[in-house]
């Protein structure tokens, strides 16, 4: 099966940008499944209920989030109807919402998609590690789920890392979010787990991680918080990665990255326009 | 002219494989200047003085360091006679070695280079946008130099970015070292300065930042450290990111990342191929 | 001369408290000079014009700040025209407001007050000892000053002990802020310099850090923000330290705390009750 | 009952002074139960079986630890065996000793002692909060336990007030440890439990943190090591925190800090010497 990730949405630019090109995506490119960060789409933090709905209706199946999933206030109730928005698994028992979900794909698969969160550099949520480990214990790749995802929010990239090695071979993607930067290390693990260190953010690259420089250039520079911190307005480069998963195994046969529009390079998996 | 900058050396696997490209690189696709982070060199904790000879001696111009500088006590010392060796630029005053640096390339060209240290999630140097602005005010690019790069060696990606931001225009390149992992956004700042924000390393990607993975592992498991870190052995990656700089003002016309050999994507500058 | 520091004002209750006592305590026992830390005035967050008039109008000779400074927006501005109140003496340079400033006692005396933040486990701002140091040899004890305060506003103990070993023989005292809560390691360094690890705040103690316990409490269980932290209401301690200074050498004679009112054991210097 | 916590032995003159006391104070107070913090009592480095033994035959019941637990390598080992000495409860499961235990005081009393560690600022150990609820709710106050201690071993005094008061009422005595500064906020909460921030150190306060002070101010000023941290060799104070528990209840009737000799001001229980 065909899986797309995108990485954080910053900012009306960047979900935009996200919400008009998925659909053609979807169906140009016969996608499977779709997973999307959404942790920052309304205005740099968090997401609304209207916006989550807009990233749903425009293709993606699940919306993961990270360290400022409660931004929004509201999210606390209206986390409870929506299955599709995941939250990090790793919030101590008691959370609203859900860490880990199953989903059915396109092609009827079953997706376990599961949203963790770092402790390194981070508020310390419960051990992202041991709450991974039980989700994927109690519903096994190739038995209860025919692929499964790991969003792992973290700052640095060895928690990132470790947790891929953790899961190799257990999952079919763990990829990083958090850093709103796209990294080129994209592979696949010894035990058949595919990983990126970071989906890169759906947003304004001429910026301070998707938002206006000026203020956060000023800060470093003085120390003083001049304004608040706005999302940047320019175009938008969407950001993420594709997994060509095994429909036997549920491990990855392929992982790519992909970049369309704004100002960093482009990029489409290969595998995706060969043939 | 043609410029080269690899990432952070980690052990031997990662020093061994950009010693031995890198002289067919600097004769084969004509390079004008190269600079090597090396500050992981000697089995992953700072660089010694016969290994910086060796990274020298394969091509390299200048190499720069970052937090790990100080790993090996020699250096310290051998610092002062190194001229091609650069310490972060922010260190308090009285700090043994250089931070910026001005050297003539094969072209004839003379190319400031600098080593700075973010403090996001890292010890307090000075403050490193001073510091830079310092170096960058007397030493201004298409006057003093024909070319600047910038080693902006930190650990969050907001600190590089506006550390970019800040020297757009006034600088050749400013590139990240640290996380070990190379990033997609190379580009070409509005003011003409290229950035990156990350080189990555040169080392074995099925690791933790280059590390033999077993023991970061489990110490994000147990909490309990069981042994020493240990560079990784497998198959290293060369990363870097090349860039091509406009011989009249100093300005970046192209940048593009290079991956050689082990388990990451290859990636080739098109320049280097094109003509 | 009779010196007296109050901590960090919390809060209605702890500023109010030290408002109603400190013109007591100023006539009764004679103090030659009264500093206190205001940075969490205003409902937690910084100071406003007016409270800052109603501190000095109780008998404050000047007000220290630290972390909080910036927190009433307004401060940017007042601050300018306020020579009583100090910030970071080790913001950037063209921060608003002084972070040194030379003031006359009530003796007479030349009294120069110095507030630092320090950088361990907070924001980065530029280095305090140089900044520190900058200020002491160019204003030195007992020829410019009759007398040196530095208020040492940090998180970690071992950046204060730093600080007061590298001010010892330099300055009549080194005082640490911020952790809201009383230390009892008040000594006379061997240099003279008199030196206690934190001050303490003037606020309820039975809350966390001086606001109402129940939101932190449940933020550290749930990690969920429920609301915002409000100062707690019940009976403030007003906590500081009193110095007798050797007029001749600028030198501490005598340290000793001061604890009044609210929920923790009492102390009154026992300088200012003997005779 | 009778109770006495000592904070963190620091090196040789901390341990010597605290096994030379322990002794006399024990007997010539009738101490029921004597617990004593030992992570640095190594050269400032963790705890070797033969120093545990000497704490232990001086008088202590247990010792409690903190992130120095494993600093020397054999305690993973010798832990096993020794049932007085306590690491964090909130290390991951399957560390090895215990963080959590039962012991018989000299007047028969059943004293339950906890060690939790912080995670503000600190290593991401399991959630401390969790994990000391899970023991007093298994091991009630005034049913399984006549006394309760819980030595929160933490950074941040916000976590260590919000830990008391959430086991406010479920035991007799919340303390902190780890700063190395006696803290004077020992006050009994609204329901009953005994609380103090810090125990301080037993240990040369001409220090920083009981360490030799050339080298950490060395360090603070130049971000360069120039050598070990070793302790200081002065000499000590002991510095703790004395409790009188209801033998009906297990809550507190009393606290009162300890400071005796070196260079602090000197402070032994009034409940001690009245009568
Ligand atoms: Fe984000
Ligand atoms: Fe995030
Ligand atoms: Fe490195
Ligand atoms: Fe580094
Ligand atoms: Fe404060
Ligand atoms: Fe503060
Ligand atoms: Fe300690
Ligand atoms: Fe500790």
């Amino acid at each position: 099966m065909r899986l797309l990730f995108l990485g954080d949405l910053v900012g009306r630019t960047g979900r935009q940008a996200a919400i008009e090109i998925l659909p053609s995506l979807v169906e140009k490119h016969r996608l499977d499944f779709v997973i999307v960060n959404g942790e920052n789409a309304a205005a740099g933090f968090g997401i609304t209920e209207e916006i989550l709905q807009d990233v749903l209706d425009a293709g993606a199946d699940v919306v993961t989030t990270g360290n400022h999933v409660w931004d929004q206030r509201d999210t606390l109730v209206y986390i409870e109807r929506q299955e599709r928005l995941l939250r990090p698994v790793n919030f101590p028992s008691g959370a609203p919402g859900r860490g880990a979900n199953l989903f059915t794909a396109r092609n009827g698969a079953q997706v376990l998609v599961m949203n963790a969160m770092g402790r390194v550099f981070m508020d310390s949520l419960d051990d992202p590690f041991t709450a991974v480990d039980m989700v994927l214990e109690s519903s096994p790749l190739g038995r209860v789920a025919d692929a499964i995802v790991i969003d792992m929010h973290a700052e640095a990239t060895s928690e990132k890392q470790a947790m891929a090695h953790f899961a190799d071979g257990r999952a079919s993607l763990v990829v990083g979010t958090h850093t709103h930067v796209p990294t080129a290390d994209h592979q696949i693990l010894p035990g058949g787990t595919a990983y990126m260190s970071d989906a890169g953010m759906c947003g304004d690259y001429d910026s301070v991680l998707g938002m206006e420089k000026d203020e956060p250039v000023s800060r470093f520079l003085r120390k003083i918080p001049s304004g608040r911190f706005t999302p940047a307005k320019g175009t938008a480069t969407v950001c993420g990665v594709a997994v060509e998963i095994d429909d036997a195994t549920g491990l990855a046969l392929d992982i790519a990255p992909l970049r369309i529009g704004g100002h960093l390079s482009q990029a489409l998996p290969p595998s995706w326009t060969q043939g």
